[in-house]
Formats: C-alpha cells, structure tokens, sequence
C-alpha cells in the first residue's frame, strides 16, 4: 500500500505556448505580447515567460518593477512593460532590468521626468471608460509636443470585451482612435487584452496583449471556448469514511447526512488556494472505468481537507492513496470558478502561489 | 514628489506572541501549541515559529512534512506534529527533520509500521463528529493494546466550537472522553484548538492548538474579540482621477457615477490576496486630521488595482503617492473578511504568500 499526503499542480507549458501560438495568429498582422504580471496569474512567470520567449515573444506586460526584474533573465532581449508604472520603489528594478514604465499620470510624468533611464522609452495609458489608470484628455491636451514625443507606445484598455455586443466596446474604440489621432498619430497603439482579440482586427492596433485566454481561461464566453486547459491539479485521499444517517459533516455542521454514506477525506483545501466558496457546492472528479465520477463537495471546504460524497462509486473502485481529481479537461478553472462564484483569473492567482504543492510543469 | 507603486504588508510578531501569550494563559493548565500550518496562515512560518519558541513554545502544529521541514531549523528542540499524516511523499521530511505524524487511519498506521522512525511516537486522530479525519470507533476496537500504546497523543478537533452554545461541543466533549476512557487512559490528550480554548477547562485536556485566534481572528465571535490584530495592509494611490456623472468605473461597468465624483486608483488588487467579492462592497481607508475615512470600492476589484470613491474627503488631503489601508486595527482581518462573504482564515492564507508585497516583519 502507498500512501500520499501532498496535492500535485500540473502546469502544462506546451499548451500555452500553442494558446499563445493561436492568439498571436488571430492578433496578427499585430504583434502578441505576453502578460505574465502577477506570477504569470500565479502559474510562474520565469518559467511561462522562458517558454514564450523560446517561442518568439518579445514584448511582455508585467504588473510591477519587482515582476519584470524576475523574467529580464527569461527574456533577455524583449520589451518588458510595467503597468502600474514606475516609483521611488521600483526605481531601481527598472534600472537594473530595462524595463519600460507605462505612465499612467501628470504626476508619474513629472516622476520619470526626474528619473528617466537612458535608452528607455515610457508608454502612456490613456483613459477612454475604463476608468481605472491613464491621462483624461484634459490631462493630454496639457502635454508639450516634447512630452508627447516620449513615449514608444500609447495604451488603453477595453472593459467589457468578453461580451462582444457590449456598447462600452465602440465607445472606448472610438475614444481611443480619437486619442490617437489628436495626440499620438505617429506612435504604435495597443488597446486589446486576450478578450479583445476576439472583437477583430479593428482592435488590435499595432500590438495585443494576451494574458488569460493564454492560460486557458475563456475570454469570449459568448461562444465555447478555443483555448487548452492548461492546469490541472489532483490531491490524494486520505481515508474513506462511512458517513452515518444524521451525522454532521465539517465545520458549523453545514451538512447532515440523508442515509448512510460514504465519504472520501481529500487532501487539499483553501490553505492551497481551493476557494471556501466552495462548501456544499464544488465536486471532487474520480474516474471508474474511464468515466468521470464528479463527487459533491460536503460541508464546508477547510484550511487543509474536502470531504465529498463517494456513495455513487463502487467501494473496490477507490482507495487511501488515490487520487481525486480537483481540476483538469474534464473540469476546467472556468468551470471550478462559475461553481465558486467567482472568475478563473482570481482562483488561478490564488491556486498557483502555493508553496506546498508539488507544482510539476509540462514541457 | 514621491512616488510609490508596491503595496506593503506589515506582520506584527511582538502582537503575534502576545496573543499566544494569552491564549497560553487562558489553556493552562494545559500546555499551548502554535499551529503554523498554511505558512503560519499565510504570515510566514518561519518566523512565526522562530518568535514562538524564543517565547518558549515547544509544540507545533504544520499539516504536511514539507512545512514541517521549514519550520525545523526555527525550533530545534520542539516536538512538530503533522496532521495530515505521512506518506510516500512526505516520508523524507519526517526522517529528516524529526517530525510526528497524526495517524488518522488504520491505511496510514499500517504505512508507519512499514516506515517506522527510531525516536518518534505518533499522534492518532480519532472521530468524535467533525467526520472528517480520524479512527472511528469501530476502528478504534481492531487495535492491539501493543497498537494503542504505540501513540504519544490522542487528538480530535470541534467542528463548531466558534459557537458557545452549539449541541456539538457537548456532542464531541463526551465522544472524547469515551474513547480516551476505553482506549487511551493514560495517552495525553487534546481537542481544543484557538476557538476550543474560550470554551473552558473542560474542553482543555493536556494541549491546546492555538492557530487562528493567535493571528488575531476572534475565534468566539459571541463576544468582542480579546486578541490584537496583527496585520497591516497599505497600498500607495497611483493616480487621482474625476469621474464624470454617469461614467461607468471598471470590469463589465458594474458601477455608474450617479453624479461627479472623485475616485483614487490604489495599486492592489486579487493578484495580491484582496478579494474580488469586494467589488463594489469593500472600502479603503484614508486618514484626515487623524479621523479614518471609510472610501467605498467602486465597480470590480481587478488583478493589479481597487478604485475608490474620495469625493467626501478634501482635495488637498490626498495625494498620489499617499497610502490607503486596506487592513489595520480600524478595520481588521474579521472585518475586511466579513465584507468579502468569508472567513479571515481563507482571507489571510491567500493574503499572505504574495511575492510581490513589500512585507515588513514587526519584531
């Protein structure tokens, strides 16, 4: 008998690479830059942007000045963007890297003014409905030519594209072409994620930015999804458990038993990254006989343990030691985040920083 | 003018011991162990354990050997139990670092007799109602006296000891004591952990295990929490921005400006732990003349960023590059947690292990 204690994370580089290869066909004739801020949404940026860079990727999006001096030695030779720009904290990240400031603000102008990094040239974002970073109009009918001259690129970005007929689309399109042909009619312009690639080739501008959709995540969710899953993660049971008639099970007794069960102790929780929200509600997969066995969650999802429901499975089909199955082709990250209640971009976050898995990647 | 771009997350150890401190006092006569499974919650186990045993805890809890391993340098002479058990996988951290398993199953007993380690006892976990880990009785009963004797603790675990009143701490308190009187008489013992500890003497026996409430969660939510919060979160305002009456703020425009408003764009986000059930529910704290103002979030919290509303506090109060508090002792773990539709345990598990924070240790 082996016995197993540790949850195992798949991270399949291959399959990003070709859901990389696909967007950058779809983007084309633009360039496809990869977004791999935030870990690369938690999967490993090293390894993500070493396997992108291997497959001709040169423009690559970070979040912070720490993140992108951790790829600069993955992708020696690409521009890596910081999108939240650049501060007295981060200064020296930028230096050391090369690494290239999104300017969101007069004021983080001023800064770059104060502290520009020779052979660097800044990219602007600019406000068009988002709402969130970037230059108001106001703010750009301020700049010199000068100022409007320092940037290698101007930025936007879209916040509905996953819903294909949303008004907001044509309206920050628009907002956006008009940006660009009052202040920045000569410079390169990128306004789509991997969502707006899907709108068509009217908003793809010079570059697009492909971020979830390449980690697998359906981002045109009004049509199925195109992409490979590329994770999967799996955790051991520890004990089978008959479940009594009107036993409680897990914290605050949420669920009692109808009849007599059977129960499998699973050896991962939201201590790694599997969301709460998952009591009484997500399912643990084991296959018997090739078919996928999708086992109810009971109670609540605790720091280290799930407890499901395994009174459907022949008792020889599984024992202590086994693997269930938490996600995988057969339950993708958009399907455990629609059961959780949230989006697959925060649970992978979340999911891949975990220190106690063992984390295997697939290349 | 400064600029910041990185969120900063102190973590207050002195506050952290004197919560075990406390707890220790409240256990007694009943020794105190810390539970820094999950990497402390998330805080950080090696220095956790390190504060810990210079404050002369010498039991601790972790859930698998890996973190077991970790913690081993920190607390050399402690007894470190894991409650997940042992297995194939884990095997090598025990050996190494000298670590007790919680057998949980007659699977994982017969595993350690397989695998014995000179010098160490094991833990056996026995079921008393949480149905989750542990012997069963009638598991308990095919045990050899040899068996029984082989174990240097009995422990089982309150599945609602949070509330004070609930049927299952009597339930679980006499299930208990049974099976200690019929199987384990003279076997050191314990049930409680943090919430168990406010329950009385009775639900003591000879260790608590102080996890949560030590990382200042009030465990016994029916009365006002007696521990210190422990955790700072600030993130630095990027950018002060108008928001025009009827402009839409964020992901899937999920928030309209029903009149001209001031917002300010704080560089944090669920790529850093904070939730995205805080869309359009959560706040940001900014300070004027030492008063705290409460700053709604306003739309979809996004990876990298929170957008706030600032328009009730004066524009010369604010500036970019000043500091928002997402957490602090105005508004704690348990409140933010409260907001976001969960528990402050998943909330800081998640929060904690994030690359990118700037984290500051309070020693």
């Amino acid at each position: 008998m082996v016995l197993y204690t540790t949850p195992v994370l798949n991270i399949n580089l291959k399959k990003i690479a070709a859901n990389y290869a696909l967007l950058q066909q779809l983007s084309a004739p633009a360039a496809a830059a990869a977004v791999v801020k935030d870990d690369a949404y938690g999967l490993g940026a090293a390894a993500v942007a070493a396997t992108l860079y291997a497959a001709g990727c040169r423009h690559f999006f970070v979040a912070h000045g720490s993140e992108g001096a951790i790829i600069r030695p993955h992708a020696p030779q690409a521009e890596i963007y910081v999108l939240q720009g650049i501060g007295e904290d981060s200064l020296e990240y930028f230096q050391a890297a090369g690494l290239i400031p999104v300017i969101c603000s007069p004021d983080m102008l001023a800064f770059w003014k104060q502290h520009r990094i020779s052979g660097i040239r800044p990219a602007i974002q600019v406000e068009t409905g988002l709402n969130r970073l970037g230059f108001a109009v106001s703010e750009l009918e301020q700049l010199s030519a000068a100022d409007r001259a320092e940037f290698s690129y101007v930025l936007s970005h879209l916040s509905c594209a996953d819903e294909q007929a949303h008004f907001m689309n044509a309206r920050q399109l628009e907002r956006f072409r008009n940006i660009k042909r009052r202040f920045f009619p000569d410079t390169p312009a990128t306004l789509s994620a991997s969502d707006g690639v899907f709108l068509g080739n009217d908003f793809h501008f010079d570059l697009t930015r492909l971020g979830a959709a390449m980690y697998g995540i359906n981002t045109a969710p009004y049509r199925e999804n195109q992409m490979q899953n590329v994770i999967e993660l799996k955790a051991p049971v520890l004990q089978i458990k008959s479940l009594p008639k009107g036993e409680f099970v897990g914290y605050s007794a949420t669920f009692r038993a109808p009849h007599d069960m059977r129960t499998a102790i699973v050896s991962a929780g939201y201590g790694d990254g599997m969301p709460r929200s998952l009591s009484n509600r997500g399912k643990v997969i084991f296959y018997h006989n090739g078919q996928p066995c999708f086992c109810p969650i009971l109670g609540r999802v605790s720091m280290d343990n799930i407890i499901c429901d395994i009174t459907s499975l022949p008792p020889e089909s599984l024992h202590t030691g086994d693997f269930g199955w938490l996600i995988n082709d057969d339950y993708t990250v958009d399907d455990i985040a629609r059961d959780a209640g949230t989006i697959a971009y925060e649970l992978i976050s979340n999911l891949g920083k975990n220190p106690r898995f063992i984390k295997q990647y697939i290349r």
